[in-house]
């Protein structure tokens, strides 16, 4: 199996030294932290993603999900890590305190997030679209949407995803053809297809929330006709409970290299019912601000990805015997030396560290004025 | 499916415009053939490709390879488009005419490699090794080895491999382990395993020659202690007829993206008899032929598989409608323009063409010095 070291002395250079972040007493959420905090909750992180999502990744990615009689089944293991991760508050580090969140700094959500990523990216992505569902609700949704499913989402109860593209529209959103239609007291009936959404479907929450961009009747076409519409898989009672399923389901799985154990599905909305987030016609806003987080959340994602490959680099490089030092011979107790002493080969190395130890370094005043 | 045309009169203004081969009248192969000929055959070649294996690149990958039984199934198709490979002499191309070949230009063998290869790179590598093993005995085989094999290598009736890395050698095959015993009259026990075998074992053909690299029990050390071994998957009897089976076998099946139609196998030599291609200890040399011809063949894949990616990247930046041009509507009739509208989609496709082109052109003086 890969190794993996959470890079804590890395993050912690950068909070202390490099940014000098805990005399920055203007930056949000830092007023009640301090070093010793931020490291507990960092080795915390480090700890669960250690201990319990790297051993499912490549089981995780062998496996894959199953999409058995209309419903999402994740691969083994990834149900009950889902549950731990939920009671252990993962999810909830740097939400707002009013709906249950831990109200720390984005810099702890950074990364976290990078920690998640290296050790499995398939089972992060289900809490990483979560978040971005609820920073969309957050910033655009009413009282009552946010006193409906914020809650939820920050506590990871509830997931959530992000319907942008349909087979015939990708980056060109105004092509989209989701229709939405006034169903009475607020309520809209969603009709529609819309592929690639990553966590569709799947069996680690009681409910998932979907972001679905769709045009109302009389909207204008082009991309200012587009409304964000928040559809959940069952729809929720007044007292919060679940009542009926949606008329909403996964029809396909697609195929992403390497992330096999994350759903990603083609979803069908059939009059699924919804209501708005923000205003009509204004919805590809509101969306942008989950599009915007899923941005830097994928660059996060490289580093993460690139990191893991960099340790496991090293360690094969170290054991691995191939040929003899140009320099001469350096390991003669052995049949070849290890390709480490190779200059081409420490010069591979030395490139990932440095481009890793770079953009972790870039990410984090991105994420401060974030 | 991806549709493919070949580079018919790309190969045209290569041979008769730019190298102006027909006039080099010094160059083997060349004195028997004109433009027309050559025209026809690789209009053959272009019809067997296009209609024979480009419908089995994605159904065969998908499909892949199995082992059932210690023997291996290559994907549906396959069989009968290898027998008809056979029969129609693709096999045989370039081969020397006193085993049967037909002795054209290596030209004729570097154009057909590339539409082979576009069309169908895990079918191609079959008759490819075949013709790197059947080089390696031309070169360096005794009278008796190439009386034994050349024929049946040239017509395909029998297909070769290239036995080189063990799990812990693959760069350094000064590491190598796998050992040769002399069994007496010229014969030798070979045992050992060999990873990453393309061909390893398949249900195309009556018989596989595994050219196998080992140590001599007298062997110095490194590689000068390397020599070549051709091990039959079955016994040849005096009579050319096939005798018991050898004591060899397919252990495992290796993954290799793309290309999971081609059986990737682990190789598990028992005390397996074979003969020495070329002198004791001599082996590297000897192998090199097959080596140097195999990368050779790589640039060449590389080329087939950029150039239907080109083709195909080029068709569906024509349908797919995206956006509208920076100089206005281009295509008022659609909701968008097509994507070759924008300069960075024409900036990319033109690049992938230029590489196409200049890399069709380089190959062939490459192919000439051979």
């Amino acid at each position: 199996m890969p190794i993996y070291q959470a890079p804590l002395r890395d993050y912690q250079f950068i909070l202390s030294e490099l940014l000098n972040i805990y005399q920055q007493t203007d930056l949000r959420g830092f007023d009640e932290i301090d070093a010793d905090l931020t490291d507990a909750i960092l080795q915390g992180v480090a700890d669960f993603t250690t201990d319990i999502m790297l051993p499912l990744n490549a089981s995780g990615d062998l496996e894959g999900c199953k999409l058995v009689d209309g419903k999402v089944i994740t691969p083994k293991g990834f149900k009950q890590a889902y549950k731990q991760y939920v009671e252990d508050g993962c999810a909830t580090l740097t939400c707002d305190p009013e709906y249950g969140g831990q109200g720390l700094p984005e810099v702890i959500g950074t990364f976290a997030t990078e920690m998640k990523t290296a050790t499995n990216m398939a089972f992060a992505m289900y809490p990483g679209l979560t978040h971005g569902a609820y920073s969309a609700i957050h910033v655009h949704g009413s009282d009552e949407l946010k006193q409906k499913y914020l809650a939820k989402l920050v506590s990871g109860e509830w997931t959530g995803t992000m319907n942008l593209t349909e087979s015939h529209a990708g980056t060109d959103l105004a092509l989209l053809r989701t229709k939405a239609v006034p169903a009475g007291d607020d309520l809209y009936a969603i009709s529609g297809e819309k592929i690639f959404i990553s966590s569709g479907d799947h069996d680690l929450a009681e409910n998932i929330i979907h972001l679905v961009l769709a045009r109302l009747p009389d909207a204008p076409e082009g991309v200012k006709g587009i409304s964000l519409f928040a559809v959940p898989k069952f729809l929720v009672n007044a007292d919060g409970s679940l009542g009926e399923a949606n008329t909403l389901s996964a029809t396909g799985l697609e195929h992403k290299m390497g992330i096999h154990g994350n759903s990603t599905c083609v979803m069908h909305f059939d009059s699924a019912i919804g209501e708005l987030v923000g205003a009509p016609h204004q919805g590809l806003k509101a969306m942008f601000t989950m599009m915007n987080q899923a941005r830097l959340g994928v660059g996060i994602q490289g580093l993460g990805v690139s990191d893991i490959a960099y340790q496991n680099a090293l360690v094969y490089a170290k054991e691995r015997i191939q040929g003899r030092a140009l320099s001469g011979v350096k390991q003669p107790e052995q049949a070849a030396d290890s390709l480490l002493v190779h200059g081409d080969v420490r010069r591979m190395l030395l490139s990932q560290k440095s481009f890793n130890e770079g953009t972790r370094a870039l990410m984090q005043p991105t994420s401060i004025m974030a």
